[in-house]
């Protein structure tokens, strides 16, 4: 049966989308979610996540983490390889792994859920209150912030940081603000996995910029399936030690509930 | 040349202790580590993730995640598969995959290094405080805590919660004590992964004892070798929704110092 062209995909489902293969799934990695010469972290996990969604047949990331064990390339075939761990019930483990040029960029372990159908014991529920931010307009756009790099990501990610935290001003390592896609494309839990990756380092708000902070490993829990809007967001870091720092998020939809927490191990690399 | 005899190993060594086979390593999971009718998540790790460190030539899990995909048995071998995913100069990457009486238990991915070798770049490194603890004698063992189950775990591991956060008694959903081995065995990279799924639920201080909560992932991420004595723990959750919880722990030293941070995603299952 014939039916109603789909409608026309956001540019972010777009160059995220994968496609069966004979050995996996087929990607592209467009160069125009960069931060400086690579592409960013939660942007290249999103195709990989897909496929691993597909290979589970559930829709939803309830816990994702990704190994970084070589930068992806931007403006590369991405060949995504699958491997279903076990399905039951209410969940299902699966394991991905994301080449460019015959190389291993990525790898993932995830467990995959509906939180459509979950059911919540009666009166348990509890929901962390969302972070108080200015108005998007009294944000700063991260555009205008000192970066040192370029960041194509920004022409897709508009990204608006409480001036509260603008680097180097904070006591301590925190960074909030307002994030969605550029051309309001919808929000969903895709969209959560790019924006667990797609602010300056909180590291920053304390020291300026310091360098560079690529991600060891990030683990994404998304929690709910969000409602279109801006996308609040916090990060914070308490953690700096032996040239590695544990960061910690979280990201509430404009009807207020958390939608997502993240937290990730990187490395500190002064510039 | 023949060396001394190698020191006596604690029950924790000798019980977790791996040895290289044909496909892999070899253990076994002894009953003495259970919660009810199956070990620990934690003590069902450790064998894993020995055997990673081995397969990486690399002694501490900076970054370790497992996925609990089927209840490991007490008082059965295990066989434990590994695989390197890359090998770096600083870190590296590897997969693990615990068997069980031919099914797999728990699959895993984890980056690993030496916390020796770790540069700090000056004057940069931030360290939680310790959460601040009642003296020892002032705690709750945890075996006179209203249980509900049997809990042969704690003849190896020796709990004590503060009194503040006895179940039902707290405002949220939080719960702090000590922790060591039971024969006072050496405090190491290796007991910080046993000792971060060993204190009782944190909801529980909140709701009292509600049912089982087990683990579907936990990623423990461990910053620091520790030095011997107890162990302060912290472990809170804020975010109970849809019959699953994220739980955050942290683990501090006799020296006051952050030796691990853990993250745990749970079920929820009412008794």
């Amino acid at each position: 049966m014939t039916g109603p062209a789909p409608a026309p995909r956001s540019r972010f489902e777009q160059e995220t989308a994968v496609s069966p293969s004979a050995g996996g799934y087929d990607g592209f990695l467009t160069p125009d979610w960069n931060i400086g010469e690579n592409p960013n972290g939660g942007y290249a996990m999103v195709p990989a996540v897909r496929a691993m969604a597909l290979a589970t047949e559930r829709p939803d990331p309830l816990t994702v983490t990704a190994h970084f064990v070589r930068p992806a390339v931007g403006g590369a075939a991405a060949a995504i390889e699958t491997s279903l761990v076990r399905a039951g019930r209410r969940t299902a483990t699966v394991t991905g792994s994301l080449v460019q040029e015959e190389r291993e960029r990525l790898r993932l372990l995830g467990s995959f859920g509906d939180l459509g159908q979950l059911a919540s014991p009666t009166g348990w529920d509890r929901v962390p209150p969302p972070v108080e931010l200015p108005p998007v307009d009294e944000c700063v756009p991260r555009q205008d912030l000192d970066q040192g790099v370029d960041l194509p990501i920004l022409k897709n990610v508009d990204v608006r940081v409480d001036p509260r935290f603008e680097r180097g001003l904070s006591d301590h390592a925190e960074i909030t603000g307002w994030i969605r896609l550029a051309d309001e494309g919808p929000v969903d839990v895709m969209t959560l996995v790019l924006f667990a990756d797609a602010f300056p380092p909180s590291i920053f708000s304390l020291h300026g910029r310091i360098g560079w902070v690529p991600t060891l490993e990030l683990t994404v829990h998304v929690r709910r399936r969000p409602v279109d809007g801006w996308i609040r967001a916090r990060f914070r870091t308490d953690d700096l030690a032996g040239g590695l720092l544990v960061e910690d998020g979280e990201l509430w939809d404009d009807s207020g509930a958390l939608v997502a927490r993240c937290r990730q191990i990187a490395v500190v690399t002064p510039a």
